[in-house]
């Protein structure tokens, strides 16, 4: 298994991290996902290494942005 | 229609303002709820006053306190 982190900016609340976490789930050999809602940090645990872009669309359709 | 209004707060975002709604929608007589994120302004629209015991349980359902 490959952890790949990210952030995420605009996280405020738990509704925030269990909106993430449920986009960032649905991808392609996602396996568990770790949210920081202090620092933004997402641990994404897949079957291998997650492509940024597919994860940018996640957090995007719940609402979100990935820094930088 | 009475419009009863109320400050709750810990509210961050439209998740947090939409959790408050649908707890508050419950009670007995509600007809219609805004929620002014910035301020934490509760407005209830209900057939009469809101009791606000009956309020604070229902933003305490949701997660959230009511200020004062």
């Amino acid at each position: 298994m490959t952890t790949t982190t990210f952030t995420v900016t605009g996280m405020t609340c738990s509704h925030c991290v269990a909106a993430v976490t449920e986009e960032v789930t649905k991808l392609d050999g996602v396996q568990g996902v770790d949210v920081d809602l202090a620092s933004g940090r997402v641990a994404v645990h897949a079957t291998g290494p997650v492509d940024p872009a597919a994860f940018a669309a996640a957090v995007d359709e719940a609402g979100y942005e990935v820094a930088g």
